[in-house]
């Protein structure tokens, strides 16, 4: 009937608007049931579910067979890592996939049969699913004790999945790799040419005296190309040089040639590369997303615009104020949003809303969000108005900052003094009653402070927040150490006592103390400006950082696999084998190719036992091949492709901001919450209507009236 | 009389034009006796002694004193170096200064006093000059035995100040240093809480077997300074983190911090600082070289204007054609625009030139010289076009770079198959009967071409020349090999005869044949792009080039200075002492700092002896604070600062040409000869008519008659 009708109608706007506001496609079905099913697998709920599997699945890892998730990483003192039994993480495993079959069959439903042959994504997620469900069986008739554990290096093919960012951002990076192929292919042109130059220059003479150059670094086709391509990242310069420098010095003009060509240049061409093709295809998804937002708005349009309620006009199409606040009623967003939309919806004074009113109506959405500090409370007493102006002051914050570097500075002094006593000759005194003075200072300062701006504008400053949290613990420290150790007095000393001792309580006070100093960051103008820079690309590097996140798990969980059993050392300690610690990991492995320093390596943790590292090299040597493919793929994958990213998103972003520091030093007391779609606003193309409308009657569910 | 005043001002005409040509500013004195210094100072002759003379000067560092250019660079082999006479290099010296005194006085007298004291370079080459002066009379007075010489440091002052491009570089720079000094200072912050941190946290404790990192990294202030702005550098990295590591993973925290926060922020924000204030600061010089242009031309549209034979309109100056024809004949500037000017002249039918119009005549001089090829050779015979045809074809480019490559591929084989031979093992006749077959093939290539393009045609291609050039020489080689040693047979090995043994030649052939095989470059479309770039770059560096050539001059000279009998390892014999090899100087400063790799630096020269070694540390100990200041102030320079200009350059370079791309292709048998003016054409000003006048007015010595 006309009021089911109704309802389907509202309910698909409420959809429609929802996905407008998560930059959702709305190519998805649009029967009552499905929008049921739509609206319950996009709720909180659901999605922090999706999300916790994700984690939980990734997490494994660390607790799985080939871990070192130990407190030292050094082998001898460590105790040996727990190991699951055999079903453990693998039924915690069935689970995780199970959840993963359910969301892959509510969104292949969802998205309706002919669209899901055209999304590869959701084809290549049950691929991986099946393969994975295939391997889990393996494994699990095997118990546990197979060799190759396909799964693990396809696990974070569902973080990267869920999120929509990172598969625009994987799109982006995907469609610059053939301008970066062709400088990689630039690189080992260079390479291999000089490869053969210094195969011909520094060939087997008869003088072995002579011939150093030759023995050490290129004694055949692997060497060289090894020793010039370690030289491309200046790890072993000028090392390689040194023996045909010492012969004749011209012999340094190959070597100064390659560096300028290899890494000069084409390296930095590289960056410029990158730079250029980023800086347009970022571009072009954030237009993407705008016109999700739009298309969204504008479906909710057109299906509240054929309710039956509404009098058909002849020439245009169009909403009745009262079936929009009953769908923004039911919608699910911001509530900052829903008010401004409710307010201006209220203020209209017409009955009736065309598109582009429409339209207007939720570009709330794409405003800042402006955060006004509440007022400061206002006392009747003279004498209370006098310290609000005094302690309210910015003069009052300077010698707050003034007072934080004297402790900084008395710190220092302590230390450099301390520097090269024994710990019998230490006195804790001085530090103590200094620290005492200056926290005392810390928490008048914040009362003053609270007094003059009133508790709720107080917290609503970030830098207030961050001072008066630290105010807090330091005294909680402060009055532990006394309640335990007692007031400082000369001598102050005192055995290990209760959970830390008086050295670690102090310590810990000190460091508190260092990191309280940064309060002084906002002060600075382009402290400021460069600190704001830095947070807004962290909210901008999400998408890459999950990129770089999944391509860590995948070459950690690769290089346990390649080096499983291979390093031997000490005992049966597989090394290189236990670490799914990906950092650290890929510290090691970019230091590893990038110095040799192999030997150095292992003797810190072997405490230079000779014979080990003598069998560690060797056994390093025996997989060689593997290693070398493994790490230079790591090496341009981390160091290269992926700092350049980095460094080409710094300079958007950094120069979008530099453009528009003047304008934002007028709106000082307006703090903005800008996102990767607000940088690029100024540039943004609306899409027009005829757009719109097309996209919309090539909707695979949606039949619209006319 | 009108005579000679008309012959002043067709003088002045001259000169202005000649100045706007040269980009150079015409606040000069315009009486006839200084014009006629004035053609004279800048003629070829004068310009090309005093290039010459500062060559000069600062090659004396190569042959004076503490010099090491010998040809081998080990002390052991090394004959002492040529030391010359005392007075030799320093009557050198008073040449050089007498050329630089009569220049700075011709200078001088040339802008006049007015304008003397507004040029702050001219006063401090003055005031160089005094002082290197007299520091050369202390130093013949010494007899040559003196420890410091300041007027070596101060001698690169000498190409500074003769180059505007430099100047006007420099200019740039400077005005990036306050925001530079700005991420400098945040480095600093960052760097001095983090030691604050690094030494709270890695407090010396009761147990010695855990404390190693103290011991090792952060003993006092300095250590951990040091070993932290060391891993800013990313050089001891993880070796700095290790002892931590293995006490307890989590310390990784602080390190992974350190690097992610310093490294990859900070430092790339340092990038993006330079590559956005450099890019507005060089197009601001180009547009005020536009300015002086735009000047030139118009201050000799003035000065001809009024001339008497013009006849005075009342509305508008103008020029008569005939006398603007008379100044071209006497200006010295390039054939191809003189022409082209003359041309436009004969063809514009009016008598007289307005200011517009004369503007317009020299816009020829901001256009790309457009290079066309001569044609080929028209044959009557119809065998012949058909060879014309065939071998004019691309296509035959094409195979000639599939067979350069498959001589390569040859030489690489035999390469990988000789690698591990013995000396007495190998044959070189498989080698020599191929290659001499690829240089006959190569030959008749070349023929081929000639034959077909006509010689003219032939060698306007610069990839042509390069392919010639190579070919001869490899020719010329086959010849004297077969002439020495006789054709290629079977045990084709013969002992040393004559200049180079068979070998050297062998590999002398195939180094040519490497290098010959570059010509692929311009048949690679993206090669291409990226070459040009490159050779673009290049010269729009050279300004660039100057500056570091400066920066390392007074460095390796002051290096010389601090470190002078500082190191005496092996006998007496000074080491560092003896480096003013700038360029294999700085990669050794670079590396010194980056990897306190000075056991290895000093053990590849002395063959590990190891005393001799401990020996040297120590003595670098003992300088140890000087030395520590010294290199991060090369690293900050060379390293941070200078890497970081060529990036913001090489950037800005690429992403313009990028841009262009398309627009080029079509255009693909021209070709243009950039400027970094012509770089900027699209986005640079026009000076308006007014500025022009006013700065015409404030011109120092003419005064116009309007």
């Amino acid at each position: 009937g006309a009021g089911a009708d109704n309802d389907l109608y509202i309910n698909q706007a409420i959809v429609f608007i929802e996905d407008a506001i998560q930059y959702r496609s709305i190519n998805h079905r649009v029967d009552s049931k499905s929008l049921w099913i739509y609206r319950w697998y996009y709720s909180r709920t659901c999605q922090w579910i999706l999300s916790l599997t994700i984690t939980v699945i990734l997490a494994l890892a660390f607790i799985e067979e080939p871990s070192s998730l130990t407190v030292t990483s050094d082998v001898r003192y460590r105790l040996p890592a727990w190991n699951p039994p055999c079903g453990l993480t693998e039924s915690i495993e069935l689970l995780c996939f199970l959840v993963f079959v359910l969301d892959v069959s509510v969104k292949s439903y969802l998205i309706g049969w002919k669209e899901f042959w055209k999304n590869k994504w959701l084809m290549a997620y049950i691929l991986i699913l099946i393969v994975s469900l295939a391997d889990w069986i393996v494994s699990l008739s095997f118990f546990c004790r197979e060799s190759v554990r396909i799964r693990r290096i396809l696990r974070p093919f569902f973080l990267l999945q869920n999120s929509s960012m990172m598969k625009k951002t994987l799109k982006s990076i995907n469609s610059t790799l053939p301008e970066m192929a062709s400088v990689v292919l630039l690189l080992a042109v260079h390479l291999s040419l000089f490869t053969m130059f210094a195969m011909l220059l520094f060939a087997r003479t008869k003088d072995n005296q002579q011939d150093k150059e030759w023995v050490v670094y290129f004694r055949n086709l692997p060497d060289s190309l090894t020793s010039l391509l370690v030289l491309l990242t200046t790890a072993n310069n000028p090392d390689v040089m040194i023996p045909a420098y010492s012969k004749n010095r011209a012999y340094s003009i190959f070597f100064i040639l390659f560096t300028v060509l290899g890494n000069l240049f084409l390296m930095n061409l590289l960056t410029a590369i990158i730079y250029n093709q980023f800086r347009g295809y970022l571009l072009k998804s954030v237009q993407s997303s705008l016109f999700r937002r739009r298309l969204g708005i504008r479906a909710a349009f057109e299906v509240l615009s054929s309710l039956k309620e509404t009098p058909v006009s002849a020439q245009q199409s169009c909403v009745s104020v009262g079936a929009l606040l009953q769908v923004l009623q039911k919608v699910e967003m911001d509530s900052r949003c829903k008010q401004a939309i409710m307010r201006s919806l209220k203020m209209c004074s017409c009955d009736q809303l065309s598109a582009a009113q429409f339209q207007k109506l939720f570009e709330e959405l794409d405003k800042d969000a402006i955060k006004q500090h509440p007022p400061s409370p206002e006392y009747q007493s003279h004498f209370m108005q006098k310290m609000q102006f005094a302690f309210g002051h910015p003069y009052f914050g300077y010698l707050g900052n003034v007072v934080a570097l004297a402790n900084i500075i008395s710190i220092c002094v302590v230390l450099v003094m301390d520097a090269d006593k024994q710990l019998s000759e230490r006195d804790d005194f001085f530090l103590g009653a200094i620290n005492c003075f200056f926290i005392l200072y810390y928490l008048l300062e914040m009362l003053l402070k609270i007094l003059a701006m009133g508790l709720k504008r107080y917290l609503s400053y970030p830098s207030n927040r961050f001072d008066g949290l630290l105010t807090v613990i330091l005294l909680i420290l402060e009055i532990a150490t006394f309640a335990v150790y007692g007031f400082p007095h000369p001598g102050w000393r005192p055995e290990f006592m209760g959970l830390l001792s008086l050295w670690d309580m102090v310590r810990l006070v000190n460091m508190l103390i260092v990191f309280r100093f940064l309060r002084i960051i906002p002060n600075m103008k382009f402290m400021a400006l460069v600190v704001t820079t830095l947070l807004d690309l962290v909210k901008n590097l999400r998408a890459f950082a999950g990129i770089l996140l999944v391509v860590f798990y995948a070459f950690a969980i690769t290089g346990i696999m390649l080096f499983k059993g291979a390093v031997v050392p000490l005992g049966n300690t597989r090394y290189i084998g236990k670490k799914p610690n990906a950092f650290v990991f890929s510290l090691w492995v970019n230091n590893f190719l990038k110095k040799k320093k192999m030997i150095s390596w292992c003797s810190a943790h072997f405490q230079a036992e000779v014979i080990y590292c003598l069998l560690y090299v060797l056994s390093v040597h025996l997989i060689c091949r593997w290693a070398k493919i493994y790490f230079v793929a790591w090496w341009l994958i981390s160091s290269v492709i992926w700092v350049n990213l980095f460094v080409a998103l710094l300079l958007e972003n950094f120069i979008h901001k530099w453009d528009r520091r003047c304008q934002r030093e007028s709106l000082s007391d307006i703090e903005y919450q800008r996102t990767v779609e607000l940088m690029f606003r100024d540039v943004l193309e609306e899409p027009t209507e005829e757009e719109l409308m097309e996209k919309l009657h090539q909707h695979p569910h949606l039949q619209l009236c006319r």
